[in-house]
C-alpha cells in the first residue's frame, strides 16, 4: 500500500513513556562502600526510561540513592511523565535546553526544591535519559556529541539564570570558541591515551590495614597515580592509615582524603592539621556541603592543603559561590546529583572560568558510567586539559551494565557506544528490582 | 481482676502508625496565591499523622506544597515510617532532640538531601507532628510548651552540627537563660497583647490595581501595620504598583515587597534602584534562595533598603552563612520548609546571637496556624523582641483547621488549645484529598 501524501516519510518517533523502576543492591552485607557518614549503604538506582514509539530507540537515566528511600526517588522520577508524554524525539534533541528548562522551571515541582534534593535528583535523571536518547539518535557516545555540538548549541543547553554575576552566556561563547579549534585534536587523543582515573578502592574505612595497604599497592602496579582514603571517625585511626598508606605507595603517588562531611569547621581545622605530613593532594568533603563560608575558612586555615567538594553539591548556583569564595581548590561533579547535563555543563563551564580543575565524583550504581562522559567532553570542548584532573574509580557493580567502563593502566578509555553507558542489563533489573527482585527474596 | 505486679499503672502509650494523606486545594482556578514564580498554585498538604494506641492522642504534621509532587512529598512521609513504628509516647516527648536527629542522620535517607528538599521537609513534618503530640500531652499550646521548657532542654532539643564556628551549646544556654526570668511576664503580655501581624492579601500578582489600593487600605482599617506586594513581572507595574499602595496608605504604613527569586544579582539592583523612592520595609526573595553571596551582593548595592529571604532557604547551615556573610537585614523562617521545630530553635536561636529580626513565612496551608507558635516561642524564651517584627498573614483556608489562628486589630492571638494548631478538620480531609476527594471530581 502506497503511503498517504501527508506521510511522505517514516512517522517521526514520539516519547510514548516514562517508565521507572527501584532497584537495589544488598551491599551492606558486606563493607564496600563504607565510610564515615555512610556505615552500611545498599547501592541502589531510582531508574527511568523514557520510551518512543520506535522499539530500537530509548533514553536511559538514573538516580544513585544508598537505599531507603529509592523508592520516594522512584516516585519522583514518576511525576515528570506528563513533561515527556508525546514528545518529539525531534523536537527534544534539538532544544536539550528549553526541555531541561521547562522541567526545572514546572513552577508547582519547583516548590519541593527549589533545584535541590528528591525533585532535582529525579530532573537530572529524566534530562540525563533525554541527552542518552539525543546521543543514540545521532549514533554517537554522549561525549563525542557533546564534544562536537557548535559552541552555540552548548550554551543554549545552560540555564543561566542565577549565574550572570559569575558568568554571562557571552562569556561561556567565547570559552567555547577559544577550545573549538583543538576539538578534532583533542578527540585523537582522547581516543589514543584515555582519560586519567584515581581509585578509592583501598580505602573504604571499614576495611583492616593489611587490606588497605594491599590494595594500595595493587592500585600503583595497576597504573592509578592518585589514591583516596576515608577519614573522619577517629583521628588517631587517620594518622595511622595516612602513614600506612604513604608506606605502601612511596613518595611519588598522590594520597587524597575524604572526610565525607564528618566534621563541623573547627574540627577539620584541628583534626587537618595533624595529618598535613602526609602530603595530602585534597581533603574532600570535610564538613557540610552546603557551607560555602566553611569550607573557604577551612581552606585558609590548612593551606597549603588543597579543600575539595562537590560530589553532593546541589546545583550551578552553590558551585558558583564556591569559587567566587575562593573555598576550593578544585571540585567534584557528580553526574546524577545536579539537573543533568545541562547543569554539568554550567559547572563545567563555571570550573574553566575560575580555573579550578575538576576531579568528578564515581563510584556507587553507574556513576561511573556516566560522569566519564562529561569529563570528556569537558576535555574536548571546554577546559581542554586531562592529565592535571582525574575521574573517581571504583571496580564495583559495572557487570550490570550494557556498556561498563574500560579502566586500563590507571585510564578511563574512551566509550565508543552510541549515548551515555547509563543503560542496565535487563537481567540486572529483573533480579535487583526492590522488594520483589530475586537478590531480595533470601 | 487485678493488674499483675508488673504492670503497676497503665500501659504507657506507644505509637502504633504512621499516617500520610495527600490533600490539595484546587485554588489554581482564581488567582490567589499568584506571584511571579508561581503563577498557578493549587495549595496542598502532604498531611501526616502519628498514631498512639491511645485514641485520644495523636500527633499532627504536613508540609506545605503547591500541587504537583505532592505524591512525592507524601511517598517521603511514609518512608520514615519505620523510625516510629513502636516508640514509647514518654520517650519521644522527653527526648524530642534525640527524635529529630535519628531522622535527620538516618544515613541511608540523608542520601536524597543531605538535609533539604523532599527528604529534609518530610523529616520536619513527621518532627512536627512529634512536638505536636507533645504539647497535647502535656495539655498545652506548643508555643508555651516550648516557652516553658528548661533552658537545657531547648539546648538539648537543637542538632549544632556544623553551627559550632557561629554558635556553640553553651552560648545559646547563656542566651536562653539570659531570657528566663522574664518568661513568666512574657507570657502574660502576649496573651493579653497577642503579637503583630503583617499582611500579603492585597499583594497579589494576579490583583488589578484598584483591588490592591481597596484591599490595602482595609488592611490599615483592619489594624496592619504593615502590608506586602509581590513584584518582579515587569519594572513598570512595579513602579506604578508600589506608587498607589504607598498613595493607598500614607507615609505611615510599612510596605514590603516580595519578588520570589525573580532577579538574577544584577537584575535585582537594577530594578529595586527603581523602587528606593516608596521607602521599602524589605526586598524579600531578591534572587536564588541559594546565593548567600548574591544576597549580601544586593544589600550592598541596594542599602539602606533592607534585604531579606528565608521562606525557601532549605537548613540551619544555610541560615548561618546569611548571618556571617552579613547577607540578609531580617529574616522569613517557615514552619514547613526545614527540619521541625528542633531546626528552626537553632535558626531562631543563631538570630537572636547575630541580631537579625525574624519575620515568619506564612500563608499557603496551615503555615500560619504553625508558625505562630515559633515565633511567640521566640518572643517568651529566645529574643524577648516581638514589637519589631510580624509575622505574616493571609486570610485563606484557615476553616479547615481544627484550631485556627486569630488575627484581630491587626495582631495574633494567642492560641491557647493544647498543640502545634496542625489537625485539618476530618470534612476537610475527606474532600479535598486527591486525586478522589469530592473537590477534585468536577
Amino acid at each position: 500500500m502506497n503511503q498517504p501524501a501527508s506521510f511522505p516519510g517514516p512517522r517521526p518517533a514520539r516519547i510514548v513513556a516514562l517508565d521507572t523502576l527501584d532497584v537495589r543492591f544488598p551491599t551492606s552485607r558486606d563493607l564496600d562502600g563504607s565510610d564515615a557518614m555512610n556505615p552500611d549503604p545498599d547501592y541502589s538506582a531510582a531508574c527511568v526510561t523514557l520510551r518512543t514509539d520506535d522499539p530500537a530507540l530509548c533514553g536511559y537515566g538514573f538516580v544513585f540513592t544508598i537505599g531507603r528511600g529509592n523508592e520516594v526517588q522512584t516516585a519522583a522520577l514518576a511525576a515528570l511523565a506528563g513533561h515527556v508524554a508525546g514528545l518529539s524525539v525531534d523536537a527534544l534533541v534539538h532544544d536539550l535546553g528549553g526541555f531541561a528548562r521547562r522541567l526545572a522551571g514546572d513552577s508547582q515541582l519547583r516548590w519541593l526544591g527549589p533545584e535541590k534534593g528528591v525533585m532535582h535528583m529525579a530532573i537530572g535523571a529524566v534530562v540525563n535519559a533525554a541527552w542518552d536518547l539525543a546521543a543514540r539518535h545521532a549514533g554517537k557516545p554522549l561525549w563525542r556529541f557533546i564534544a562536537e555540538l557548535p559552541p552555540e548549541d552548548i550554551v543554549a543547553a545552560v540555564d543561566f539564570r542565577y549565574l550572570s554575576d559569575a558568568l554571562t552566556p557571552d562569556e561561556a561563547l567565547q570559552l567555547l570558541r577559544a577550545a573549538a579549534p583543538e576539538r578534532q585534536r583533542r578527540i585523537e587523543q582522547l581516543l589514543a591515551e584515555g582519560y586519567p582515573a584515581y581509585t578509592t578502592s583501598p580505602g573504604w574505612l571499614g576495611y583492616g590495614d593489611e587490606k588497605m595497604q594491599r590494595l594500595a599497592r595493587e592500585a600503583v602496579a595497576e597504573g592509578f597515580h592518585t589514591i583516596k582514603l576515608k577519614v573522619g571517625l577517629d583521628a588517631a585511626d587517620d594518622v595511622r592509615r595516612c602513614r600506612l598508606a604513604r608506606e605502601a605507595v612511596g613518595p611519588d603517588i598522590a594520597i587524597a582524603i575524604d572526610a565525607n562531611q564528618r566534621w563541623d569547621v573547627p574540627d577539620a581545622i584541628g583534626w587537618l592539621q595533624q595529618l598535613a605530613a602526609f602530603d595530602i593532594a585534597w581533603i574532600e568533603e570535610p564538613t557540610s556541603p552546603d557551607d560555602i563560608l566553611g569550607h573557604a575558612a577551612i581552606r585558609r586555615a590548612v593551606a597549603p592543603m588543597p579543600v575539595s567538594t562537590g560530589e553532593h553539591t546541589q546545583n550551578r548556583v552553590m558551585f558558583k559561590q564556591l569559587f567566587q569564595a575562593g573555598a576550593v581548590d578544585l571540585v567534584q561533579i557528580d553526574a546524577a546529583r545536579v539537573g543533568g547535563v545541562n547543569e554539568n555543563l554550567a559547572i563545567l563551564l563555571l570550573a574553566a572560568k575560575f580555573g579550578v580543575r575538576v576531579f568528578p565524583h564515581a563510584g556507587g550504581v553507574g556513576l561511573c558510567e556516566l560522569v566519564q562522559h562529561l569529563a570528556m567532553a569537558d576535555f574536548v570542548a571546554i577546559s581542554g586539559s586531562k592529565e592535571d584532573r582525574a575521574i573517581e574509580f571504583v571496580d564495583h557493580l559495572h557487570e550490570h551494565f550494557v556498556d561498563p567502563v574500560v579502566v586500563r593502566d590507571g585510564r578511563y578509555r574512551a566509550p565508543l557506544a552510541p549515548g551515555f553507558s547509563a543503560q542496565m542489563k535487563p537481567a540486572s533489573l529483573r533480579d535487583y528490582a526492590f522488594p520483589h527482585g530475586r537478590a531480595w527474596q533470601t
